[in-house]
């Protein structure tokens, strides 16, 4: 079986551009026992991915120069080397950008389409879903009637930071490029407030929506919005690293928070997160995830763009914030 | 009664210099129920002194132009208006620079002189003491057989940080300026090694004295110390904020760690702490300290610079290195 798929052709210096990734056709390897053979759907487009380049220590060993791009994917099942798994089954995992895929099955996990559509498992329900989940209730705990503030906000992670914490009773404020998308995430997502970083000042903005200061921050960009929260947080305040989308591209070093003694000024603490370490909880969390979708407390948006050539250009939207919603390709062309 | 003293004059931009302080020589307020007159023996030489200058929100108000500058003192009572303290009694508190002080009872301690010498009370038996005690055993939650690193190892909250985690029983490493205090942190307080970040590469010492990464990182210095322990750390290491003393003289703004990132990788947390937090268990930790000082598993050493008029002067070693052990100001003219 032969796979469009794309190869990391170079390390790029800052944004990627024409010559990062090369366009092949390959042949998949034979399939092995406990491996699938996939028909690949949908492609999430994901920060994370521009970190996975790079050739650096990290929780992933970096992609290597001529492999498959990895990204996460959701495919249908062609052909299955492992009883657990049906043809015509859909399963989400690393598939890689490519059209079809090769994957074992302790990677992977099986998708119901009968009951969402097949994106929203690469969002709300998939990896981003998981990582608001945990980052803000186990590292930030929210608690009622606190203020929560969250950048990226009307992204795949954002979004669903700011409804949990609506759940729990907090007053949301998110950050978020552009007045479309600020609009969304009051009047379609139920935030008390939004910032809209491209056209008004961030720290007057914070002051304005933020009347009792900060307590939990969920930061998914870094640099300047970072710098700015870290003024306004309060006594005990959390803050959850979960990105810097902003310092991705970066050529020479990411900008550190200048501001970052506050965290000794208000004894408050900044923490990483990585949402694979949180694995053996997954199914109770997409339970309790479930039960809120059914309710309609959370709601979900996809940014869908068609075609795997597409890849280089729909990847690079991420940092120019030209999607709203989860950012996805789907494969048309097999 | 008239005082000696020095009031902060104007905020300095950068380093404190001869237009920071001014010295004066004013009557005190009439003593008033609840309140001791005391000579002032030593003055505490603190970095925080420098963060005290600055107007802006933190955890204490900034002193304020024309007040005596804030300092950490130890004197003898001259005249008490409170039956809990008699005339000779020997406390320490905020005394202020000055070689007279009016201060509230309920915002000194007594200490015995007869245990210790009285400048240990400003330093291992005071806040630096627990400042080290709190910060690495509450915040930094050192585990035996860990690696810990301390910056400022030979400063007074330092060397007591590193002594602790010995007694812990943790691998710990010094982070000193000088082969002089290097070899103090190894052969007097039993640190497992040191490194000399002025005459040495600090990633190439990191490397050689952390083979097993880095669990707790407690700092003193911010700056490029810290940016290169971040890219050292274990998986879900501490890091300690306590002090940026590289950055409190910037004109501009803080070098904030551009490594932070490693948070993520390593779902770290970097949390800053303020010593005045734990007032309610100063006793219970003033007796196990005291209990080390007894076993001998517990050194200090103090630097005595004598004469309230040196003050402007030995402020500034602070952020120089010059001091070697807990810097104090033995006040000899009454």
């Amino acid at each position: 079986m032969k796979s469009k798929q794309f190869i990391l052709a170079q390390r790029p210096q800052g944004m990627p551009d024409a010559n990062t990734w090369q366009y092949q056709e390959a042949e998949l390897p034979d399939l092995q026992d406990g491996q699938l053979l996939l028909q690949v759907e949908y492609l999430s487009m994901d920060p994370a991915m521009r970190g996975w380049m790079n050739d650096i220590k990290s929780y992933m060993p970096p992609v290597a120069i001529g492999e498959v791009m990895r990204a996460g994917g959701i495919g249908k099942v062609l052909e299955s080397r492992d009883a657990r798994f049906a043809e015509g089954d859909y399963v989400t995992g690393l598939t890689g950008v490519q059209n079809y895929a090769v994957v074992a099955t302790d990677m992977v996990n099986k998708v119901d389409p009968s009951l969402a559509p097949l994106p929203r498992y690469l969002g709300t329900l998939g990896m981003p879903g998981m990582t608001a989940y945990f980052g803000l209730l186990e590292t930030g705990q929210p608690k009622t009637g606190e203020t929560v503030v969250v950048s990226g906000a009307a992204g795949a992670v954002g979004s669903v930071v700011g409804q949990i914490a609506k759940i729990k009773g907090c007053h949301t404020v998110g950050i978020a490029g552009g007045q479309d998308k600020c609009d969304y995430l009051i009047n379609e997502l139920g935030f008390d407030a939004a910032i809209d970083y491209k056209n008004t000042d961030i720290n007057q903005g914070l002051k304005e929506t933020c009347p009792k200061g900060v307590d939990v921050y969920f930061d998914n960009v870094g640099g300047e919005i970072l710098d700015a929260v870290l003024t306004r947080i309060n006594m005990h305040a959390r803050i959850v690293i979960c990105g810097a989308i902003s310092q991705y591209n970066n050529a020479g070093p990411v900008q550190g928070p200048s501001n970052y003694l506050s965290l000794l000024v208000n004894r408050a603490r900044m923490e990483g997160i990585v949402v694979m370490d949180n694995a053996a909880n997954y199914a109770s969390a997409a339970a309790e995830m479930a039960g809120w979708v059914a309710e309609g407390k959370l709601q979900a948006k996809e940014h869908v763009v068609a075609g795997l050539e597409t890849f280089p250009d729909t990847f690079k939207m991420l940092f120019t914030g030209e999607n709203f919603g989860k950012l996805v390709i789907q494969i048309t062309d097999h």
